[in-house]
């Protein structure tokens, strides 16, 4: 058994498919769930997502082999803290935060003594919608997980944390807290805010019921992200708000550009915009 | 037989999508492409779509009931006034123009007598992809059309163009020009701008294998309009430029105070404005 007990502090869409595609692998002697909403946690154990359960997140985690704090960004010192007096000396505790420079800063203030047991972790994966109800064993098949440890991280804690993943079926790379912030702000977090901004944009410009309705697929694809669970999200964008408005400054130089070019009508370079964004995501998101 | 011979000039995604629906329906007694690759037409022909083609379009618009422009915006007045010389009297002309003042205005300039037997259309419906080997029969079912008839505009050539797209399994409504340039600028318009924009933001950003291989699913649906055809879309966005300037000028002051709040790290602005967005979003893209 590669994890005696696991504990998953926050049994959402993340933490719950997690738990589905560790216990189809048969990685796990026992799954432990924690939050807040108790129906939520009978409904993961009706599930068979995990075996059982306990609101308090320091009687959840001990005696745990493994911790993983699946809760939204803002949550997370509070977990950390919560938790630091019932470890057992070996716990490694790793998270699935979508930007890493908070939670390791949250870490290495709360976890005291087990800092070097904290493997900083991101499976980039999800769909917009949340809840154990939504999740699925296949979530993180061939999707990239990305590790950030730090020079003081145990060595096993990584590599027990990459196995971990990888029987779930994800790719694993590791790279430095700040390079993951910069690119995850222009390829996740930049793309939330501007689809969340988008439909307060056509919400405000009048009958929303015709503005909706006039909207095609490609519409409802460009905005689906924007159905995402705001309160984890809103978590994200302060998380890394640096990195989040130096890329929307890049963002909005470019559009700039583009929208001058049209204002002109400079056909040419329009066209020109257009293929070299139509390459790049052909060649890069098939 | 609804249309005894219907001429179909651009068969692409829409123009071959249509011919398959209205085959399927048994609608037309004959359809005749058109188009400048024949390579593409035989290719219409092999899969049923058309049942013959010819290059020329004043020679494929001979005796045609009725003959639906599906070029891109730019091309439509060379095939207005093409078509003139050879159209039979009763015949009828619509399009699939996803902007329609300039195709109006390409109408009246170019179709002379025949102005009245224009009907402005177009199907809120499409995919990224392009060309007759993406078409299929079920494009339009239960996708809006919008109709954009002028004062002058026959209404037995409206109501045939309704029944032809209602055929389709399409939802035929009727607004005026100006709404629905200003509409569509907002859904439509604007988001593949911001699409392709930002993929190339990011594309400057690096390493562009690694960016892209830390792009999720969100990115991947949010950037799909971005794989839209370029030279399609130039035209769009140049025939719609002052609606689509308009509404981004909205949209950058909407995410100036995104911005704005998120520099204060203002947790509870940035929380209302995602889940107003998430609001509006569930409830009218469902």
């Amino acid at each position: 058994m590669l994890i005696q007990r696991l504990t998953i502090i926050g049994v959402g869409l993340i933490g719950g498919s997690l738990a589905r595609a560790l216990k189809q692998e048969n990685v796990c002697g026992e799954i432990v769930g924690c939050g807040r909403n108790t129906v939520n946690l009978q409904h993961a154990i009706d599930l068979g997502v995990i075996d059982r359960y306990d609101t308090h997140p320091a009687n959840a985690a001990s005696g745990a082999d493994m911790v993983i704090v699946a809760v939204p960004l803002g949550t997370m010192s509070q977990i950390f803290a919560a938790i630091r007096e019932t470890l057992v000396p070996h716990a490694i505790i790793t998270d699935v935060g979508s930007a890493k420079a908070t939670v390791v800063a949250d870490a290495r203030q709360h976890l005291g003594q087990f800092f070097p047991h904290f493997v900083p972790a991101h499976p980039i994966a999800g769909t917009e919608k949340s809840g154990v109800a939504a999740s699925f064993a296949q979530l993180f098949e061939n999707h990239r997980v990305v590790l950030t440890p730090l020079s003081e991280t145990d060595s096993r804690a990584v590599a027990l944390v990459t196995t971990m993943w990888e029987k779930a079926g994800a790719l694993v790379s590791q790279m430095s807290v700040e390079h993951h912030d910069k690119m995850l702000a222009a390829t996740s977090h930049l793309p939330h805010l501007l689809a969340y901004s988008l439909v307060n944009t056509l919400a405000k410009m009048g009958d929303r019921a015709e503005i909706f309705s006039l909207a095609g697929g490609g519409f409802r694809d460009f905005t689906r992200i924007a159905s995402s669970d705001p309160h984890m999200w809103r978590d994200i964008c302060l998380a890394n708000k640096d990195a989040i408005l130096k890329a929307l400054k890049h963002f909005n130089n470019d559009l700039a550009e583009v929208a001058f070019a049209l204002s002109k009508g400079d056909s040419q370079q329009i066209e020109s915009i257009f293929t070299s964004a139509k390459t790049a995501r052909d060649k890069f998101c098939g």
